[in-house]
């Protein structure tokens, strides 16, 4: 997975392996600080749940991303807030994501090439790319079967893109990653966007977009003079989507979550908000008169105090590592 | 797969996909046709039992190529054989081969990028690079487990190596590509060496090289003078190798092929003799007193005649395909 990454790009790993009765983040660290000393080049690892992390960012200003013990909510939200951090705190201009569970460094390798190639193309500093994979291939009859489409992305799609149409009055498919866990985007766009906690992140990054940018509410945050909209690209890779499957409950959460975002946003429409609904009575998530629940949604990055996330990172932080390459350039400063 | 040759390579589609009762060979010629279309590349298509190319082949030089029906034998050594020719005849410094049953385009690109990097280092006119795949995935309970090894590979291996150990008097695993599919080598070196047919090809590579460049036959041809040694890099890459999976005939095919070369070779001896009849008799594949039979192996690709090659391809083949770019830049002069 590593390799995949091109070489000029700082990697940076948010794990929330356990540490107990294994510390499997520590074996993770290990291996990073072995690739990297043989690749020479720097990387970030930190620990989710390390109480250091968790003291930084409320200290940063953030405390909305603690739970009652103290640390960093568990979640994949969560993990790709904390990621934005460090990626600005290292004086990053863009950051991409990739899950940590794909099994193909090829793949990986074109995620980033598209990432690079699509912000290039949105000549915009407020830009985003999202990838939408060829395949996913699935083990079916004893032999691989390449669908091409996910469980979960379906769904949700479907949801954001009746949104688009109930506004323009066209029915459209124009949006073909709204759970793209492979994406990337400018931080001048990330750190003003809210993120959402949990699998409803990917998702409810287009609301956040619709919402701030898209001129639907009159309260929405002016652009910036130089910027007219916000390019959002999304770019179908070659390679399949290998990647650990992890079940039938994971994607139904997803699937769920997803839609708790875009029924609770403030442009969505009745009839949106009706169709959720029936789906999910019908699949059993939702008693009927039920409100589905709200996720969290947390202030944009940009609002922390990156100095005093530093300072205390480093001063009270086991879970963080630097890890600088023989050039000895320093990855944070 | 296509999509995975990097831009500046001239694509080479060798095939022999049956024209009865759908022409699929015409499916792939579209497909190819359309990708460099978008693609705006060159690429030169060809069917290993075209009647034009086996009257091509038979006129510049090379008729053992041919069988009783007139046309190119069928098999993996021949298509290679075809595809070099092809190589050569578009003026080509390299050849590099990709299996077609490939489908991880972001593994062929990173062959490809081996390829390079390793003929690079290489720093030789002779000089080939052999493929060692990081792992192969194979589907087991459901699931897939990355095997780090190749059933037909271990044997091939076992037995070059055994043949080099008996040579040096020391053990050696210094062997890990016998049967790559995946390499690539350079048209000086390529040309001179004799290719076997079928699943052979492959092992009988380093047979011909012990051969021809070990110093151990004393009626080798000579080396030029500027030339020492043949450099042969076995690069492991980093993304697993998802292919077709064909069954076990096929390996037991692809095994026995191998041994029969190694077997076979001039350069072999008694004790590695011997372990090979120990083995084809265990396996079953040959009687107690019987030897194994001999694979075909062709003259050398440099000893025919390109041009008559091309004028008869050009003139009677109706199964070869030149498709250029908008740029004009014919790839068969």
């Amino acid at each position: 997975m590593l390799s995949g990454i091109p070489h000029d790009c700082l990697i940076i790993l948010v794990s929330n392996s356990a540490r107990q009765p294994v510390d499997r983040y520590e074996i993770e660290v290990q291996t990073l600080e072995q690739f990297c000393r043989l690749a020479d080049r720097p990387a970030v690892a930190v620990h989710q749940r390390d109480p250091g992390l968790a003291s930084a960012v409320k200290a940063a200003g953030l405390p909305e991303l603690i739970d009652d013990e103290g640390l960093v909510r568990t979640g994949k939200g969560e993990a790709m807030l904390i990621g934005m951090a460090m990626a600005a705190l290292t004086g990053r201009k863009y950051v991409g994501y990739v899950d940590a569970d794909n099994y193909v460094p090829g793949a990986v390798n074109e995620y980033c090439k598209a990432y690079a190639a699509g912000l290039h193309l949105a000549e915009s500093p407020y830009s985003m790319v999202r990838i939408s994979w060829h395949s996913k291939p699935k083990l079916r009859d004893g032999r691989l079967f390449f669908s091409r489409r996910g469980r979960s992305s379906e769904i949700t799609n479907m949801f954001l893109n009746r949104l688009v149409a109930e506004h323009s009055g066209f029915g459209t498919e124009v949006i073909a990653t709204g759970n793209a866990g492979e994406h990337a985007l400018s931080l001048d766009l990330g750190l003003r966007m809210r993120l959402a906690g949990g699998f409803a992140v990917e998702p409810f990054e287009y609301v956040e977009l619709f919402e701030q940018f898209g001129g639907l509410l009159p309260e929405a945050a002016a652009l910036p003079d130089d910027v007219k909209a916000v390019p959002v690209l999304q770019i179908e890779t070659r390679n399949p989507h290998f990647h650990d499957n992890k079940g039938e409950d994971h994607v139904k959460g997803m699937r769920m979550q997803a839609l708790n975002v875009v029924y609770h946003s403030p442009v969505s429409l009745p009839a949106v908000r009706e169709a959720i609904l029936e789906l999910m009575v019908a699949e059993g998530a939702l008693a009927p008169g039920q409100e589905p629940p709200r996720e969290r949604i947390y202030p944009p990055v940009g609002s922390m105090s990156f100095d005093t996330f530093l300072d205390t990172l480093n001063a009270e932080s086991t879970g963080f590592h630097q890890i600088e390459c023989s050039l000895g350039v320093s990855t944070v400063t």
